[in-house]
């Protein structure tokens, strides 16, 4: 309903949105709520559209405060003169959730001015909640999870790169699994564009972005990542700081509380960057089991189904590598740990981590078979060419000192300096289990991941037979302090057993 | 995971709750949320449950500090002794509102710990809104609504009165019905027990707290509130002061964005604040029409069924009287000139507002025969021989007096010092029209209900006939300036239409 106060000039500026102020109570009789548009009228050609702010004590009931914005260059404004206050609406964004908490479909123009909103704040934690809730009374239809990545993408940054784009990209849920540091140079090295963005770790002793921090610093502006591209083709850099898809963060920080993420929604989530980021070609890697965030290989088939089906609309070549996940990948846990293993497949160490290297290969292997690269079966050995030719090292480099990191960096160089303390073999068996569980939480009370120098080093493979007295795995830790944490924690458990 | 940190005593103390402080970062890398319980265990006979805080400067990693009430008189805590840091299940709560967000139905346990951390702040609004939400995808059955009702009464205050308790309940929608004013004086004149809470407007002139309030103070305690019970066998105060059924408000308010009640909820709610003030026999008055809540009679019948099934599973004897909602109720509106109908009818002054005094008789009427106070069809002339006789005023009077408001205030001494403006007809014809919104639009730009004073008196009916220049009603406001913006607002309506 409309109704009229007067108008007041204030001596406040946003220097951008004009916004008035109207007394708090005043706002609750007339249930106006924070970010409500109102338009504001002084006759029939002088109107305008603001934000409303609230004070307790600034403007006195019957008043409107008007900011510079409001009142500036605008004659027919002043001090006592009466406006009418139109409140419009609530924003069409509001409507469309109630539609989908009503269990009925949206078109884009409804799903586009939620995101919209979501993404530029105008929505309230509460109606953000809405709306992830909404999903789970109404499953959404592949056309509605196209417009939810269509609008994602489009009201945040945008890569927009002039080449074929492909990428890699993993669903999470294995420790320590780095290949995305391998695959990265092996595809860049054969001059294809690849630009990475992977995330921090949230309860784990280390995400990608952690691992490739050891290395080189990984938070960047959009600006200095595409110089890092233009030199080198790639990049592996920290997602967080831009703003991809910016209203998918804000929704996983409404959907953290309860940690429900609905299969649909994390295919929305992931190819919402994708299609930010420009990618052409994606390989994602998705690992089920028991233990994984994808309990079998139906459910697995199903999801890589709706990847493909989402990619299709966005011309994007999705291919889906299932396998199933039984064990970590790689020796080391923990940020430097990991970086080490990594170097040690790229410079070819005696010591790496053959696992490692395998999927690395399979995954860049099925990436440029995807990308057409190379003919069918051909992948695989022209990944493992670049690898064993030092071209994937060299890339790394290039990338590493593109992004600021030391030149040439040795792996033995990497995770030196730390407390160690070693545990051995208390009988002669084989290695019949490797704990994950047991392995995450002693990285953690070890310092891993805010210590990049704490985790854990494995000697032994699963399944490997091992002698009484064998080195098994060294602890390594920062301090004294946080070794003993660590110590204390291993005290629970049995993290390799061997029969 | 349970992880391991160095204990720090810190000289603060909340006076209540044992509290312990971990750094932000520590917090963010094991993944611990706000209110999460926490177990701190410093040997096999030495744990504590306690709540967490987080900074980013006072405890450094690898520490947790303890306040007072943790390591007060428990000799085994030092600085710098390890204690084992396991994090509980997140509250049960969570979980439940989980299995009700997939469409499972709930058992009482689980919705008690809901409503239970709702109501004491342990869930966040973004938890809230999810349970506010999960009551679309899956609707409430007939137990989970009597489980409801039972939880959100129990945990909050309750009124336990000894006597049998009456009320009169209407679900509000239609302006000015301002009956409950005058039902409460009737019953309790003879003899009954009937404590009334009511609320104030939001987005309409006055709400019945609002009208009460001009005649005496409505925001009292409870230990008040029994005095005056005690006293006059009756009250008629503001609810919002008093926590009946806390975990109902804070749904309500996680609900008010999207302005969406479902009629389950509006009968839980409901139901929940009857059985915390021990109501027995309730009267519910349900208006229903295009303009109403309740659209038509059939969805009427359906929520009157629901409201007494949920009603019997408390032994509450339920009538619900459902009414074609036409015309506003009374002929002043606004707070004061609601007062002073309602006073007008109790002192049978000649310009009493009959409609009101027909439907408060009415209803009175209903809830005599329902208690059984007298035989079926007697209770409309019993009710109206209260009023005829004076006793109904008597009992208002003494309940005014107990709240701390004037002895025996005059009708007309209530509306008097006001700026006041006659609007009259421009032709003889009859009223075939009179304008509910524009009613509600032109007494807020007049400034009520903040205003106690501003409003619109009628000084004409629906259906009567009316020459030119008769009196159709008059417009009252504390300033000029208030004055002047209803009278804006009422250019933009013809509020009473002549035909």
């Amino acid at each position: 309903m409309p109704f009229y106060l007067k108008s007041k000039k204030l001596d406040f500026s946003t220097g951008d949105e004009p916004v008035a102020v109207i007394n708090q109570k005043e706002a609750e009789i007339y249930g106006i709520q924070p970010h409500d548009k109102i338009l504001l009228k002084w006759s029939k050609h002088h109107e305008m559209t603001v934000d409303f702010q609230f004070t307790k004590s600034k403007v006195e009931m019957g008043h409107v405060g008007l900011f510079r914005e409001v009142w500036r260059g605008n004659e027919w404004i002043d001090d006592e003169v009466v406006v009418e206050v139109i409140p419009l609406s609530r924003p069409a964004s509001i409507e469309a959730i109630k539609k989908k908490m009503l269990g009925q479909a949206l078109n884009y123009e409804e799903i586009y001015s939620i995101i919209k909103d979501i993404a530029t704040d105008r929505l309230t934690d509460i109606e953000t909640t809405y709306y992830a809730a909404s999903g789970y009374i109404h499953p959404y239809s592949l056309t509605e999870m196209e417009y939810m990545v269509k609008a994602m993408a489009e009201t945040g940054e945008m890569m927009n790169l002039s080449e074929k784009v492909v990428d890699k990209h993993s669903i999470g849920g294995i420790p320590n699994n780095r290949t995305t540091m391998v695959v990265i140079p092996i595809i860049a090295s054969l001059g294809l564009c690849i630009p990475k963005t992977s995330s921090r770790a949230i309860t784990s002793p280390s995400g990608t972005a952690d691992t490739m921090e050891v290395l080189a610093p990984v938070d960047h502006t959009m600006k200095k990542i595409k110089e890092i591209i233009k030199k080198t083709g790639a990049c592996l850099v920290w997602g967080g700081g831009l703003a991809l898809a910016p209203a998918d963060d804000k929704i996983i920080e409404v959907s953290r509380p309860l940690a429900m993420e609905s299969y649909d929604k994390m295919v929305v989530s992931i190819m919402a960057k994708k299609v930010a980021m420009g990618v052409d070609f994606l390989v994602i890697d998705l690992p089920y089991g028991p233990t994984a965030k994808v309990k079998d290989l139906k459910l697995a088939k199903t999801i890589a189904n709706k990847f493909v089906a989402v990619g299709e609309k966005f011309k994007i070549k999705v291919k889906v590598v299932m396998t199933e996940a039984l064990e970590p990948i790689g020796r080391g846990v923990g940020p430097a740990l990991e970086a080490r293993d990594v170097l040690r497949v790229l410079q070819q160490h005696e010591l790496r981590p053959r696992d490692l290297e395998n999927k690395a290969i399979y995954l860049a292997g099925e990436l440029l078979e995807l990308k057409g690269f190379c003919h069918k079966g051909q992948g695989k050995k022209l990944a493992e060419k670049q690898i064993k030719s030092g071209a994937a090292w060299q890339k790394m480099n290039e990338i590493i000192v593109a992004q600021g990191g030391k030149n040439n960096l040795k792996a033995d160089s990497v995770a030196l300096g730390a407390l160690r303390y070693e545990i051995h073999a208390q009988k002669s068996g084989k290695v019949v289990l490797i704990d994950n569980k047991a392995i995450n939480e002693i990285c953690m009370n070890l310092g891993a991941p805010h210590e990049k120098i704490a985790g854990m080093h494995f000697h032994i493979d699963y399944g490997e037979k091992v002698k009484k007295g064998d080195k098994l795995f060294t602890l390594y830790a920062k301090t004294e302090d946080r070794l003993n944490l660590g110590l204390k924690a291993l005290e629970n458990y049995q993290v390799v057993v061997i029969k």
